[in-house]
């Protein structure tokens, strides 16, 4: 069986058609019309998919989508999001896909999608019990066990960067609240607060410039990601103290960009494991961030009915 | 159908016969002999149990029981315990009670059956997804997603006292750990921080002491309960914002103990939830302790296999 998989993010449109043991048959990307609402992104997704469909000599049972943003499991629409996507609470992906595509359509947030594929053909393939922490600009995750991704109520569930955390304390989050992980731990949690502490230091442009500034010994930039690198690892610890999984695999951007924090934050965790759970392994992600397509594809063939 | 329901604690053993809609038709309770092992243990369990068996007019088709300490679920010993009872570590559970009892068995932890019955027949009745918070000696819980309870790959899910929180920074967790959620908010925790700060005041023997002196006015007990009350308060709301579920329903005896810190602790977390999450509500549990014992019964009966 063959799926068509659409990945929507921030800055582009990934679509594949997928066969059910995960191999891509065919697949194109294009840039996102992020400014120019949803209306404008749902047609470019699907002008995309139809020209692999068109070219595609094989029947196609139905699409799976993994999008950027909170996604209803009842409606399919887009419940929640941040402003990387112009105008994209609300929107109707279910809908807006199979009227412009006229097929089945099942839609995931495109962290849940990515953590499908992982479990199914990444580092979590062979255990039961996956849990998956996405490290970049937001923190989130999923836990996929028994290959069933665990959506929760609103499609919510994986929140891990709205997790409190010590080195959080009194901070702003951006959800509104304070105190959770994501204040601290984040792509642009990182460079703000190191930012701040530098003061009239060296142009600080993007994360990647402090994981370079702490390499050359820069004290601020180093204290800085010590703290996050320690509330990931805290953070960690107690998840997999609250949901015991089989593994725990650590993805996004973060994850791999420097191989000695990423150690420092595997440390962290270890440190607060609970002895029952203490032999669970953390491992870093095996697939791109392409595969929220792969993985969207794969749980639209999985038929899985969470509604 | 009828199963045999078996709660093993600290203190004492519920054994019951329950119908397959939670009705229990009879039921004794006898003191755990806890210091005499778990042989004798097993041993009181069961004589107990069969005086249930030898009088009712009904076929009892298998037995659930719910122990305290971590089970595991493939093999149905129990893998971790506290010292509550001796020589507990180790113990065949399921074997021990089928080779004396001659009826199909299946174990789980206490603290996951008290949420079994809770989500059939108490708070959580009519919800598909209920996260269950136990606060008392320990802090611990469990999440029922679509009537199956969710124990992890070595039966352990449900630690949320080995979450990290901020009011816990530093300091030493029973487990072994440290910054858990349970080293400030568990009840002997209340306890000896309250003892540690009023040095010479007045005698302090149990929990229930210090939210008397918190009610009388004592800072010293105020300030312990607030923190406590905080810690609990924001790692519900990282709970929530991590797993979505319909609803969290509070168990255990620091969940009565005082109306208005409960509120304090329900407060806590509606500060601390996302907002796509914010409307979930934060309930008493319905059902008493002794509801384990109704839970393992319907867990048995529920024929759910999850190894």
């Amino acid at each position: 069986m063959i799926a068509l998989g659409i990945d929507i993010g921030g800055t582009k449109i990934a679509a594949g058609l997928v066969r059910s043991d995960g191999r891509i048959l065919d697949r194109t990307t294009v840039p996102t019309p992020a400014r120019e609402g949803s209306s404008a992104i749902l047609d470019v997704a699907c002008t995309t998919a139809e020209s692999l469909l068109d070219r595609s000599p094989d029947r196609v049972v139905g699409c799976g989508i993994g999008s950027a943003g909170v996604i209803d499991p009842d409606s399919g629409t887009v419940s929640s999001a941040t402003s990387s996507l112009a105008d994209w609470v609300g929107t109707d992906l279910r809908g807006g896909v199979r009227r412009r595509l006229g097929l089945p359509v099942r839609v995931l947030n495109d962290v849940h999608a990515h953590a499908v594929a992982e479990a199914r053909l990444g580092a979590g393939a062979g255990a039961n019990r996956m849990l998956l922490l996405a490290l970049g600009t937001g923190i989130g995750g999923a836990l996929v066990d028994a290959g069933r991704v665990d959506r929760g109520r609103h499609g919510a569930a994986g929140h891990f960067g709205h997790l409190p955390v010590a080195e959080a304390a009194g901070l702003p989050c951006p959800c509104g609240r304070s105190g959770h992980l994501e204040a601290v731990a984040s792509g642009p949690a990182i460079l703000a607060r190191c930012r701040d502490r530098l003061g009239d230091g060296p142009e600080l442009t993007d994360t990647r410039d402090v994981f370079a500034a702490a390499a050359a010994g820069d004290i601020a930039a180093r204290t800085v990601l010590d703290e996050a690198a320690t509330a990931i690892g805290a953070a960690t610890a107690g998840l997999i103290n609250a949901l015991d999984p089989d593994l725990v695999v650590l993805a996004g951007g973060l994850a791999f960009a420097d191989r000695s924090w990423t150690d420092r934050i595997v440390d962290q965790a270890r440190s607060g494991m609970i002895p029952v759970v203490e032999q669970c392994p953390i491992v870093p992600s095996q697939l791109d961030v392409g595969s929220a397509m792969v993985g969207a594809a794969l749980w639209c063939l999985s038929g899985e009915e969470v509604q």
